[in-house]
């Protein structure tokens, strides 16, 4: 559980049980505690804005990150700890991000955001994974989109975000 | 995809493709719409409220719904398209729901509702599939738990739910 006192947020048992998922509402929570401050993440200025980063908020959690999950985990995580990465696995999760992306190419041919035409936190949420899987040979399962190439190249170029990348390097990168 | 125009909402492929998941960024359209009719359901008025709402409903959406999903299925859904519930599926669906209300039972001990004192959208959003659910022998699942029991018949017992409710029944039920 995520104990939200005072505006300051401790870490309780229930984090251990629901390991990784509160990541997304610790986020939110952020983001609105300084909405005033850089690009407008939520739009709750507007009602519907804020249902689009909404929606989009859920299908990279219920669509994008279990496809992606265990494809960077096979690839980049798996060797780290010392383990052989499973080529069907690999297979098989990269065929259900394209489909997936394959929907993503359709809504970027359209807009240039995910949530519409400004950057949102619908958009950052899927920069984490994507900035691993760049770095494999499955990074073809964006490079092959021209929407969510361009896409990526642009979120990925935000100052923030590259300063956030620089922290994130596993220790087998360089 | 969802897309908003001038408050009416129209339904477009993208929830062909993406079927189920829209139905939670659309609820919370709605509650944001309406947030001054009825009880506030998503606390918005308070950044620590709201977190915890924003946690709980990622919790259901992580957690509870792929557990119990398949349960109501393999119970109730199948049977009424003629299809045999399988057994196996049931016992494995039925011990991840159990885990999953093992941290609700804690989690309701020290809270009335999921994400603090009053009813939000994060109970609501649970209240569907449990609705279902305790038609079945499973029910026991709920009603194990002191904690869950007295949420849920509290949950249940709101007017506006028993009028849903109603609309709920399949050919099957009476």
């Amino acid at each position: 559980m995520v104990c939200l006192v005072g505006g300051t947020i401790a870490l309780r048992f229930y984090v251990l049980r629901f390991c990784g998922v509160e990541s997304r509402a610790i986020n939110k929570y952020l983001a609105c505690k300084h909405e005033n401050a850089g690009p407008d993440l939520l739009r709750r200025g507007s009602l519907a804005e804020s249902a689009m980063v909404e929606l989009w908020l859920e299908v990279e959690s219920k669509h994008f990150d279990p496809a992606i999950a265990p494809l960077v985990y096979e690839m980049v995580v798996k060797p780290v700890l010392g383990g052989a990465t499973d080529a069907t696995t690999v297979e098989a999760q990269s065929e259900k991000l394209g489909k997936v992306l394959d929907v993503y190419e359709e809504r970027l041919r359209e807009s240039k955001y995910l949530a519409g035409d400004g950057y949102t936190l619908a958009d950052l949420h899927h920069q984490p994974y994507l900035f691993y899987l760049m770095q494999t040979p499955k990074a073809e399962l964006v490079t092959s989109r021209p929407h969510v190439l361009a896409w990526w190249n642009d979120v990925s170029a935000r100052p923030a975000w590259r300063k956030t990348a620089e922290g994130m390097k596993f220790p087998t990168s360089n």
